[in-house]
């Protein structure tokens, strides 16, 4: 069964050097950020290739790519891979797009070796994973999963433009997203291809992960209150800084992170109701998140954190205020699946790992639906998100084979 | 000589009352900022008050009203007194004001009592003291001072409007502030009457404080360069997570200025290139001062912190440069008048204090030209440039009356 489909992975990496000119020429790196112009450019242009790969290929309402290559028994339920196009703002080239790329020449290969699957091939490019500055993500899979709803749609950016109206802009249909979603009993897996974004693949020297778990994620918001004095006069030991407040607060989330297995925790910005040097803080927000494969990890990291913020007050006589935002439970991987992919990644000969995911991902939101498995290749540095972003073509062909591996052998256990 | 001339401290508090109304109403707090229509409406008034006390007063080109007041022997140089009407944003009632309704009450008391002075006593309400979004400060002192020039009057708002501009949208004439330079040779000494803005004098029961030394500020800008990557990939411990660093910093300026004897430190504001939380901060900014009575401490508190910056890179594998801003030496007062002020609130039977001035004051414009005094009340819980900032008039009373005593003691010292 093996090693006689061979992928063609020049092709692939011409593809991706299609894919990384149709940026936006006005933001850093390679920004295809979600619903933009060079995004609606990058999908018309790989809805192209899936219909040229022999797939029948369309856009649903959420601008969701969906090639279909049909299996030998109708009425199977389908198997579904892929990843997503776009980009962070001033992002890389292979966050999603090897997934997507991959996907599609695992559909080529198979063609072109004559080889049937039994279940239906289902390619997926998912819209706008990333996010917008309506803060949400994951857009395509969760219209695909179900769970898209009106008050997704209707999240606002900071100049009150809707996520339905960014939607339309890009010539999409966010009233029919309904239209968009997927039946569970119609798939049998999601299995998707990634890069892992963080440097443990490479430091282990391996070729291959194997996600068991995507980390939850808590986002939260800190508003201290302190006193607002003036900078010259009031002594440092009887101030109420709320800018000193949030300072610590930013190295708290660093220390509570850093005592967990796996999790991280992460400031994003400190605000403060006056930039004035000359004038003691009255007002500080610090927003951050905490990640962890674990559920109970993830709790007691908020426990601990919330700990920490009300000895802050005591520390520095302010009061403080922590608001926990979205939260995301950890989405553990489907057990069996992962196993396969495991199993064909090592009868591949390749160097293969566990490991956990601390980004977040299309699979998410399908697992919801369906089995979900993921496959890893390495980053350079362990870097992403950043114009540096990199993983060596050998790597990415070493996941296209485990991708149509695990493929084959998920049609083959029906 | 003492006690047969009575200040009316309840027209001061009737006077105060009325300028408490003349404030922005878009604006929180009592504010009268420089320069606004408030404050152009406050020093029209304050214009008649001074003309009604029996003074030839004018407004000068850069804003500053001047009330004379001749004394018997024409040629001897003049004592001027007063201080500043305007306020920072959301500031108090009693910043500045103090010290121009106190002057204006002395003159009053001078004139009511028939006392005549050998010199000439000037009265002042010197224009924006604190400053303006063009980041100029002490600017009506400065131009008395000589020293308002032509880089301060093309200095710019974020909107890139002119100081120059502002002022004249103000009705008064920036190309001619060399008209409003006072000669030094004129002014034999320049007494500030004014809140002390610190807890010192409320917490050692004391009821005039004689200022020994006006800080010196050194401001600073440190950027931070780190390394954007992935927020819930990359591990905690090989992060380059420049939000991090910032942190760091702000705590490290509060431990640099803890140690120094009436030393402070203040951090203003931290930004970062990007807000979001899912990715670690490429760069950070923060924006600080120190402050110190002794130039001594100014410097050591400088080199220190630059130390320390160095070795939070070390820490968090950041790369931070610091740049030095805005450098003001320390300003003392002159020991003779300081020691008439002091002998003039003992013997008046008040418990005098000496201390230094956190606050920058006009005093260090007008110290260039002439020997430069200072006498503080009290502030209420130390509080300042906040609507909560209050002084009992029963000390307003004894701070005019050491204003007054010292005048007298400084005309019959000629």
């Amino acid at each position: 069964m093996m090693a006689e489909r061979q992928v063609e992975i020049d092709r692939v990496e011409r593809e991706w050097q299609h894919l990384s000119r149709l940026v936006d020429p006005e933001l850093p790196g390679w920004s295809r950020t979600g619903f933009s112009d060079a995004d609606r450019a990058a999908r018309d242009w790989l809805l192209r290739q899936m219909r040229e790969a022999g797939l029948e290929a369309v856009q649903d309402a959420a601008g969701n790519l969906v090639g279909y290559l049909e299996g030998d028994m109708p009425g199977a339920p389908d198997i579904v891979i892929g990843s997503h196009s776009d980009t962070v703002p001033g992002g890389g080239r292979f966050d999603g797009i090897v997934g997507v790329l991959g996907a599609i020449e695992v559909a080529r290969t198979l063609t072109r070796s004559g080889a049937r699957l039994r279940r239906g091939l289902r390619i997926v490019d998912f819209a706008n994973e990333e996010g917008n500055p309506q803060g949400v993500k994951l857009v395509g899979s969760r219209a695909a999963a179900g769970s898209l709803d009106a008050h997704a749609l209707g999240s606002t950016d900071p100049e009150g433009v809707t996520l339905a109206t960014l939607m339309e802009r890009a010539g999409l249909r966010p009233d029919e997203v309904s239209r968009a979603r997927w039946k569970a009993r119609d798939i049998a897996a999601y299995i998707e291809l990634h890069i892992e974004q963080g440097p443990h693949l490479e430091q282990s020297s391996a070729h291959i992960g194997i996600v068991t778990s995507i980390c939850g994620i808590s986002t939260f918001s800190l508003d201290v209150r302190g006193r607002r004095d003036h900078a010259g006069t009031m002594p440092m030991n009887v101030r109420q800084d709320a800018m000193c407040c949030a300072a610590d607060a930013v190295l708290a989330v660093r220390e509570v992170a850093a005592s967990g297995a796996g999790a991280v925790g992460t400031v994003g910005q400190v605000t403060t109701s006056s930039p004035l040097t000359n004038t003691i803080s009255e007002q500080a927000t610090v927003t951050g998140e905490f990640r962890s494969p674990d559920l109970a990890a993830l709790q007691d990291m908020q426990a601990r954190f919330a700990q920490r913020t009300a000895h802050l007050d005591e520390l520095h006589r302010t009061q403080s205020a922590l608001t926990w935002g979205h939260f995301d439970a950890p989405t553990p991987m489907d057990e069996r699946l992962s196993r396969l992919a495991h199993a064909a990644s090592t009868d591949l000969g390749y160097d293969t790992l566990q490991l956990y995911s601390g980004a977040t991902h299309d699979g998410v939101a399908i697992a919801d639906l369906a089995p979900t498995a993921m496959i890893f290749i390495p980053s350079r540095d362990g870097r992403s998100h950043c114009p540096e972003e990199w993983s060596d073509f050998e790597d990415v062909e070493r996941g296209i084979n485990v991708l149509l591996e695990t493929v084959l052998r998920i049609d083959a256990s029906l």
